[in-house]
């Protein structure tokens, strides 16, 4: 078991309650990470489910629930053949934090009747960047769980130099070696700097609700991350992010809703 | 009061629940049209809500429910001053048809800090086409509600001759005249026929879940439809649709994962 098949695991209680405990390990310096919280909450829909697979999650983000012992409370809506409907919630000291849908079905490896291919090209690995070490009193503790490399223009804002454009690209794994699996998926819809940084915005841009898509089991080896945006205004933003994995093949897609920066 | 609007009120019989009248006239064949069904959970949501607008919209089409009598159920899960998320059921005989969490907040006209350019070139409306009027046995009583002119391609499949790709592209309005508004747009973001009928498959293609957000309020005048998809996989596809208005804004994007036709 990996640390983060520990960190994510879910004990299941009753029928309807699962235990979790949240890692602080996790952290983007306070809160913890979106997609960490979500692939808790799949641990426990996924156990819950007769199907294997979470093809459609969304999520709103309520509350920002603290390191420690929390639950997970489903509550089976269906359960289809095809596909089984879930409710679920992250709830901590009786407070509703994370309220989730997620839809399972059963994937198998079948070759695509069609698949578009990536919108846009990826330098090499080695030819793309680490990101500084967050300094030890960021608390950004969850970069220390993933490798990701950036296409360079993407993270220039760093240097005072942004795209102008919503925009975020890098590869991903995990710090700790382990295959990639929906989990590590959640983790990584959620693992990009705000697109918006890039258009030269800066400060806290909270996530207010993601919805991503499990499209295939993701082949080992290095996921991509191609993340975009259509539109900010009016204090909001999307932030699209499509994951492909090393094999060349969409295994993830995802929209969230977020709040522009007030840092 | 048009007959859309008409069509999706929603009457408070008490703080968790409104009364609604599913109408005949919204039928794609037999099962309503998803679009119209989150229109009329969405007028629940919004009288509910604090917050004038549905900018994020979930919803998992469970069942099928039939015209007539029917209820929405509504739970506030949380209302602050920026966001309110709602949990909503349309339940029919006492069961749940469609499940649904809902993000409201309150949109206001400003310039955006950055927007896109739509992805594609629409011809004029009147270089784009109607589809023929469907036969009355077929029971597509939906098409009579709306206004719609086709890109000419994207509809080729129609005559044996698909292009190929998971793609619809279309002008809507209201058959009756009536400004677009966010109920419309929930009818919008589902109206167009699945894109994978232009990547040659055929059958029934029914919705599984479908999640849209409401990114400004439109305009008077057309809507542009944009429809495509990435990936058609595992009997899954993904429909993604782009509202444009008559201003050339983006007021709406949508995905939905569908399963691909067994007709």
């Amino acid at each position: 078991m990996t640390k983060f098949d520990e960190a994510t695991q879910a004990i299941r209680v009753d029928e309807s309650t699962y235990d979790v405990c949240l890692d602080p390990g996790y952290s983007i310096g306070g809160p913890l990470n979106g997609g960490y919280l979500m692939a808790v909450i799949l641990r426990a829909v996924v156990d819950a489910s007769p199907h294997e697979h979470p093809v459609s999650t969304t999520t709103q983000f309520l509350r920002s629930p603290r390191p420690g012992p929390a639950k997970v409370v489903v509550e089976q809506v269906k359960a289809g053949r095809t596909a089984a409907f879930t409710r679920a919630r992250l709830v901590q000291d009786d407070v509703a934090q994370l309220e989730a849908l997620v839809t399972t079905a059963t994937l198998t490896a079948v070759e695509p009747l069609y698949a578009e291919e990536p919108g846009v090209a990826m330098p090499a690995v080695d030819e793309c960047v680490r990101l500084p070490d967050p300094r030890p009193e960021s608390g950004m503790t969850l970069n220390a769980q993933m490798e990701m490399r950036f296409d360079p223009p993407t993270i220039g804002w760093l240097n005072g130099a942004p795209t102008g454009r919503p925009e975020a690209r890098a590869y991903f794994r995990m710090a700790e070696p382990q295959d990639p699996d929906p989990y590590v998926l959640a983790l990584a819809v959620d693992a990009l700097p705000p697109v918006v940084f890039s258009a030269g915005l800066r400060g806290w841009a909270p996530t207010v609700d993601l919805t991503w898509h499990l499209r295939a089991l993701p082949a080992p080896g290095w996921l991509t991350l191609l993340g975009g945006g259509r539109l900010i205004a009016d204090g909001w933003f999307d932030e699209e992010v499509e994951v492909w994995d090393s094999a060349g093949r969409l295994v993830a897609q995802s929209r969230q809703l977020a709040r522009v920066g007030r840092g």
